[in-house]
C-alpha cells in the first residue's frame, strides 16, 4: 500500500502517525510487522516523540548544523545535504502490529523527513 | 517478548548480546529473523563491537560532540539531544536466527543505548 | 545467501544494487521482503541516489568532517571512527521484492560502505 505526503518546506518533519494507522486498520493483518519505506534519495522516516512539536524542529536545527548547506559539495543538483540527511536518519522503520494497531511506545509518533522539498512524496507500508 | 534494561548513566552504551541470545533461545522459533525494538524516544539500539569496551566510549563521545547539550533548543523538557541521537542511531535492528542463535558478526555485539538515563527501559523482541 | 564485497579504499561506497539484484532473481522468492545485513563493526549499509557518483563523494566527506581520525579516541586499534559511521549509517536494510524484482525507488540504489578498508567484506541476504 501507498501513503501520499505532500511536504510544505525544504527541511520538514511530517507526523504521519495517524495516516499509518489507517492505513494499518484497514490493511486488516491482525498481527505482524509493518515496514514503512521511503522510496526517495532525499527524504527519510524515522520515529520519535510526538507530543512536543518543537522536538521536530531541535532535530532538523541540529542536522542542518551538521551537514551543512554549503561546503564545497560536488554533486550539482546542489541537494547533497538532503541525500547525506537521508542516509543518516534512513529510509525505512518497522513497527509491530497487534490487534490491527500498531505497537507504538507512549510518546513515540512516525514522521516522514522531508529534506529538499516542498515535493509530493510517498511511503511504501508492507505488511510481514 | 520484552527484555527489560537497566541503565546507570545519562549516555550509556549497555551491551544486551547476551540476555538477547537467551531470549532467543528461549522463544525457540529455530531459524528466522529477531527484530529488536526500542518503544522510547530518547534510547535506540545498534549493533556493533563489543569486544573493546573503550569503542563504546568513543561512540558516545562523538554523538555527545556532534549534538551538544546546549544549542538554543526549543523543546523546554532539556532533553532534545536524546531525541536526535536516538533519531540518528535509530530505534530497531535486525539479526537473523538460525538453530535458535542470533547471526551475528564475530565482532558484532547487541547494544542498548541510552541517551537520558538512568531509567528502567524496555527492548521489545519480535520474531519474523 | 553471502554477497563477497572487495574494497579499494579506506573509504568507500560500493554500488553493490545489480549484485543483490541478480541474488534476487536467482533467488527466486517472488514476492517478498529482502533483509541485507552486514556483519562487520566498521562497515554499513544504504540506500541513496546511484545516478551520480558523486554523491557517494559528498556523503563520505560530511562523514569525514563529522568524525574526524583524530578526536583523542580511547580505542587503541585506531579505527574508531569506522566504528562510529558504522553506528550512524547501519547495519541493515530492507527492500521489498515483487515478481523476482527490487522494489526500488527511480534513483534509489545500495550502497555497500566501507569505512576502515580495504578489506575482503560480505553482505547476508535474507528473504521474509
Amino acid at each position: 500500500m501507498i501513503c501520499k505526503v505532500r511536504s510544505s518546506a525544504q527541511t520538514e518533519l511530517i507526523d504521519i502517525t495517524a495516516k499509518i494507522r489507517d492505513t494499518v486498520k484497514s490493511a486488516d493483518i491482525g498481527q505482524g510487522i509493518c515496514m514503512l519505506y521511503v522510496p526517495h534519495t532525499t527524504a527519510a522516516i524515522t520515529i520519535n516523540e510526538s507530543a512536543d512539536p518543537s522536538v521536530k524542529d531541535d532535530i532538523l536545527m541540529i542536522l542542518n548544523k551538521i551537514i551543512p548547506w554549503k561546503a564545497g559539495y560536488r554533486h550539482l543538483e546542489g541537494n547533497s545535504p538532503a541525500h547525506i540527511k537521508s542516509v543518516l536518519v534512513g529510509a525505512s522503520e518497522l513497527v509491530a502490529v497487534e490487534n490491527n494497531r500498531l505497537v507504538l511506545g507512549t510518546w513515540q509518533g512516525i514522521f516522514f523527513c522531508e529534506f529538499d522539498g516542498p515535493r509530493n512524496r510517498k511511503v511504501h507500508v508492507n505488511f510481514i
